[in-house]
């Protein structure tokens, strides 16, 4: 191995230059040629680095690609418009972008499909990421005596992941615009 | 093998009585010791067949357990009580128990996960022959003047199967009545 990388176990720390450099090749071999076609040994060329040194790394293509997106994730939000109709709809459009972002709904299914019970767990914590922010809006909603006092707001937030996670990654299709101002008029307000 | 199969592929049929008996002692071994104890050997021993000869039909413990309960599954059916409130909740208890009838949604996750794009693509057939049902429920609410015409009536119905697969396979929770209600309490009624 002629790359520098740290050595972990003997002492050394790990050579986040190095982590990155890897990061930053599999982002451009994405923007290029599309989940499909990346290949482990495309990343480690690109990045300058061993094979064996990059399965050390990430064991498998999900596993690097996931986390070279990671950053890239829009932040969970609870956008304040005035209206809690638009907060919900702008808060929706930022959920459906962070589960595409990666590409179109297939290869997040694949994406979620090859992590087997690890890719279960990410796309989860992604999700509960957002459930604060979201009830966040629409407790403001109530607090504003727009939406229902009795609103469940938790079912509410769960029914709005699991729609997007339904839609993008069992049905494989990306939610319209339409769909969302639907989903939207289902909030209960006064 | 001395198991009698069906040779395919000689001009034989598949031997339908031993998918069975192997689909049957499936079912026991899940009842007796649970989805994550069963294994292949243990399912070829009560079947009395070869090991070669399961996998053959079968490659995977996933996927035998999944063909052993698939004539269980609770049939998607619209309940006609004359409440729309009231038929939207036996139709959601009917799926929730249909996504759980293996064991706990560790099970049903572990099940989907294992078998990667497939058990999606089993799990989006089984979601989507409860649309229907659950569409025809909600078009007969809004006949009866219960639910506002504006009912967005394919977004509810994939909401719900959202809502349930989230809770389950990804949360790993039992979706209470509680919850199921609060489902049901968001819909547009006049």
């Amino acid at each position: 191995m002629s790359e520098g990388e740290g050595r972990r176990g003997r002492g050394r720390p790990r050579d986040e230059r190095l982590d990155e450099r890897i990061l930053g090749a599999t982002r451009e071999l994405i923007d290029e040629v599309g989940y499909h076609q990346v290949t482990m040994e495309a990343i480690a060329a690109r990045a300058q680095v061993g094979k064996a040194s990059l399965y050390r790394r990430w064991p498998t293509k999900a596993a690097v690609i996931t986390d070279a997106f990671a950053t890239e994730l829009v932040a969970p939000s609870a956008p304040d418009t005035g209206s809690v109709g638009e907060d919900a709809l702008r808060f929706l459009r930022d959920l459906r972008q962070t589960l595409t972002l990666l590409g179109g709904p297939s290869v997040v299914a694949g994406a979620v499909a090859e992590r087997g019970e690890a890719g279960q767990a990410e796309l989860r914590e992604i999700l509960r990421s957002w459930s604060g922010p979201g009830a966040e809006l629409l407790r403001r909603g109530i607090g504003r005596d727009e939406l229902a006092a009795s609103t469940p707001v938790d079912v509410v937030v769960d029914g709005w992941a699991g729609y997007l996670l339904y839609r993008v990654v069992f049905a494989r299709v990306v939610p319209s615009d339409d769909e969302l101002r639907a989903l939207v008029s289902l909030l209960p307000t006064t």
